[in-house]
């Protein structure tokens, strides 16, 4: 059975831990310096095979780390690196592209402006699909490099204070991290530039599949005072029944731990996680925060920053002094470096060159798939709001049952919405959507608004027939 | 010898054949589920070698295929994607270029848009070229792909009705198609979008050089009702004699073989090859057909459909529906994939890696080739009309014999025109070219018009030297 | 020790010549007939090894170049042909940049806009850099593969005589070579178009560092007569006391050379290098000289260029006339050609595969590095002025002493300045910048104007306090 990587989730922590043992190896004879340097890291494992790079945004970091670690395997690539080359301006679907391709290539990595793109192209993909970036949506990849980072730096991730600085809003580099983060027990405190938090979907996910207890915006201005305003504060347990150690433990010098953090959990910080203003990202006319934060070395004076590993994804801009880049704390060109040794043993694993890395299936869905088709989007970004791709896709959702309503995620973007109403098919009744579901049933409707129900031919439920 | 590909014309019927045997088993090993995914067609024949791809059009699909064919082949590869990136831009001519670039690679594929760029390219190369496409020319390596598809579905190229639907104006893909159908004996049924039709120029060929007949408008109106607008229909014989077979055997329920079409020869119709308007080659301010024809499931129901191979160059926009990507006769997606093994057997022919595939020499040119310079072609999307190619280049033209004129066919482009006038250089008199040669004289000159024939010195025959 | 090659002045004579006797031995299977063609030159020395390009200024020629030669070293490549997919366009530093790719690849090859920029790189880069031009300050290894083609056609550089045509003051690669003739022995004529003779900095240089001693216009107006107005003639001695030889030493028929050059000096030209107008670095509004000289078969009829080399870096546009192609003088597309050998040698070289061509440093630098801060560039091309890599780079000069002032040059972009005063960091006392400096005080201060020198603190020498 063919693996792709679209978002974090598709991979197990024990896969996850897997990749990493072979990014190990492989990551020992890339620096072993008993080797010589025209052989480092030479294998011929992946030899025959190609792996296409096919970026519709632009990119040479990333591309040359796929392309770099292909080639470390033994393999060859293909590349398109300019969006306006490919077929796409001519008009071509995703699945029509991919379904070309896959005959040219053995592995497709992609990255693409719109949200759920490379879901798409991994659901019309007989070979291997990896993300390099969707929209504002995951960068999967980037999130491998960033915990395996982390876990060489820290020698494991549960129980790690990591702060994540700047654009949280736009950063798909943060939101599969955050995942990521949660599912290996760290906890996250997130220090967004004013304006810029997590998505409000990627929050409730937190809550919701990760069990992450988001402390309030009152609790969390006193984490870092007044010098930067931030949104939440999440923490995260690794198993929902540490969710106790989380309240009311105070802790020495620090009023917010008086009310949920562990003892200490903030005195040390034991990573920085600092990203750049996505500025591709903003809509017209929005120019940015006004106070962006600078991390640099003035600022990590401060006691509880002594060990902490300073992260960025790169490239920087002006959000991260070059003070520091002598300073031992910084790792974010090791971060680029492990991105060799991670990538290369993630193609090995998904071309299954080493066969036992991943189990023969993705992990499982938790939540049921509506496919009714009386929803549609509402992310702007998202790939199904794309023409050129509505000839042929079908908006899906996954139902996620709340306390007193259900959530609809799609498939693609992960963007949730609430639907106004809910209805069922053998009824052809519908009602507000403000009551738990011990059951879906199996001929559930939702509706974005009452004009979709009575579009459907549905009625309210306790309305008499003449309305 | 260097061969070179840069019509279809350019390999005898013999060598395609020899091709496609290669190409078979290439696609044999391609394809062996028993071969271990990572070594599949992984050969090493072509190591050490070099090819470069050269697009001063966007491409990502055939530019692929080619890089694929080479690595599987063992080869490797340079890539210029992005004809913005090229010297082109500083004004170095086709011809410098390829004078350079063929030190640094060992084949070189290029596309241009300019008509008979890739001519040129050859004239100036010790290296193979090859032909992925000039302007609305030609793209031989699709032709390749197609009859290979077509031979393989249907087991011969002989005999077969074959429909081609769409842009067959600009399409290139179609105008070397339709040379390749005609050689090898397949019936070709033109059903272009109106206003669309074969240019004037290739049905004059399809005639002249292998023997079409064409049906009169009327008479193609009842193939295909009302429901689109033809422009003609071509039946092609496989040899002369044979042009009996096509007139006045009647064919039940069809009223067009009363006329001239053999018994049942509509009846059931081989292949459907569906194309896109070629909207990049519209001149400014055409928008396109009216109604341009869409093949879906609900059109193939006709009877005549059963067993119609549905084959399409790709990208797809709109004319071809989603819904057959799931029915048996839909054979793009292979088609597609057939490109690896296609290209990798003409790689391997041209680079005489097997050495036994081409003859030494490309088939010979049956006229007589004209340089006199009195004539320019009047085709303007011709190379010859660049003006960084007019530096070195001389216009050059086959001179074509017909019944009661002679055309002259640019050597570049192979679009034809009609000079009003012809001359002797010995006698410097002109005449109209009203008349038949039996002989082509070995000083003969071809005026567009009568103030060309003045300016080189002639004055007209059987006029008094007063005027 | 890395080594990388920025300027020719990297390499010491010694390491240029170690690299051409490679270069003829790579040559050699390359074009070697008794070599099947597909195994020709193909090498194994640099297998595992990646060579990566990143052209910030288009280029397929050059780009193609490199990555030729680093197949037929039997390595691999990484290729970013497009500026405008960089991070850069993200707002990243060259610094950063380089510190990141140089984990994807063993060796990076630079292009790139703006003067001095490649040199940045090579102070960030723990992988050898070699620039592929930067602006119009050098294009160090096209000026190998010119001495290469010199040495390989006149058997010597020594005391040759190189007529340079065109547009000397845009040209980089004429920049690259002049330095490289001058150090070779050779004698440079330049020979520019109106208003584009070698910039100022590049003729100081050539007599300061070179020891060429420049004609008057005067004198130089009587070598090629009115036809073309030219700059200045230099001649370069081999050794300073051979001096003496280029002066008054009388020669039939040559006014010019009654005054200081050798008996027969340009009686006979070895070769002409021709470079076209260089229109991209133009700035906004000029549009090149109004006769821009053309070198062809006519022009080359003169006894003096019977047996002349005619070069050029191409592309060329119409400074260089087509009907000299198949003259056996013209060397340019052999030029070209040797650009394969030559960059397989280097690459060699650089990765230390031919572990003693290059010895352990650099060349030394003769002159002190001047880093006090008082002074920026003047150049507005240099890489200093850009907003982006202003964050971290600190300006950095060459301190030249001259019989009555100091020089700045530039460690980037080599362009040099003259300061208006000079002071004392411990008297705080400046100067005018007018007398000569047996030792360079370690405490200098080097001022552009009174203004800067007041800023930094410091009082005029000799006027009274109350000034």
């Amino acid at each position: 059975m063919v693996r792709h990587l679209i978002t974090i989730d598709d991979l197990t922590e024990g896969e996850i831990q897997a990749i990493f043992r072979v990014a190990d190896e492989f990551l020992k004879d890339l620096a072993d310096p008993q080797v010589p340097h025209r052989v480092r890291g030479a294998k011929s494992e992946a030899q025959g095979c190609i792996l296409a790079t096919l970026f519709y945004e632009a990119s040479t970091r990333t591309r040359f780390s796929f392309e770099s670690a292909m080639y470390r395997l033994g393999g060859q690539i293909l590349s398109s690196a300019d969006p306006k080359t490919t077929s796409a301006a001519k008009g071509e679907t995703i699945a029509d592209t991919v379904r070309v391709l896959q005959n040219y290539a053995d592995v497709l990595v992609i990255r693409h402006p719109c949200e759920g793109a490379v879901r798409v192209a991994a659901d019309y993909a007989d070979v291997p699909i990896i993300n390099a970036g969707d929209g504002g949506h995951e960068h999967p990849t980037q999130t491998l490099c960033d915990l395996y980072t982390l876990q060489r730096e820290k020698g494991t991730l549960k129980d790690l204070n990591v702060l994540l600085w700047g654009d949280l809003r736009n950063g798909r580099t943060v939101h599969s991290l955050v995942y990521g983060l949660a599912r290996f027990g760290a906890r996250i405190i997130p220090m967004p530039a004013e304006g810029f938090g997590l998505p409000e979907h990627v929050v409730r996910r937190l809550a919701q599949d990760y069990g992450c207890t988001p402390l309030s915006n009152d609790e969390v201005s006193r984490v870092r005072g007044d010098k930067f305003p931030v949104d939440a504060v999440y923490v995260t347990p690794e198993k929902p029944h540490q969710r106790s150690l989380f309240s009311d433990v105070p802790e020495k010098g620090s009023e917010v731990l008086k009310v949920r953090l562990p003892a200490n959990a903030l005195a040390k910080i034991d990573a920085c996680y600092v990203t750049r203003l996505q500025r591709e990202r903003l809509p017209e006319g929005e120019v940015g925060a006004d106070s962006y934060p600078v991390i640099d070395a003035a600022f990590l004076k401060d006691r509880r920053y002594r060990s902490s590993s300073v992260m960025h994804p790169l490239p920087r801009v002006e959000e991260l002094g070059y003070d520091l880049d002598n300073d031992e704390r910084a790792v974010y060109f090791k971060q680029a470096a492990y991105g060799v040794p991670v990538r290369m043993a993630l193609i090995a694993a998904l071309l299954r060159i080493r066969p036992d890395l991943l189990g023969q299936g993705p992990p499982a869905k938790k939540h049921q798939v509506y496919t009714q088709g009386t929803l549609g989007c509402e992310n702007t970004r998202c790939v199904t709001g794309l023409s050129s791709e509505q000839r042929y896709l079908e908006p899906r959702f996954l139902i996620i049952p709340e306390s007193d309503r259900l959530l609809a995620r799609c498939v693609y973007c992960e963007h949730d919405m609430i639907p106004e109403f809910v209805g069922r098919l053998s009824t052809r009744k519908f009602e507000p959507n403000r009551r738990a579901f011990t059951d879906i049933p199996e001929d559930l409707l939702l509706f974005a608004d009452e004009e979709a129900a009575l579009r459907r031919g549905c009625s309210p439920v306790r309305q008499k027939a003449g309305g």
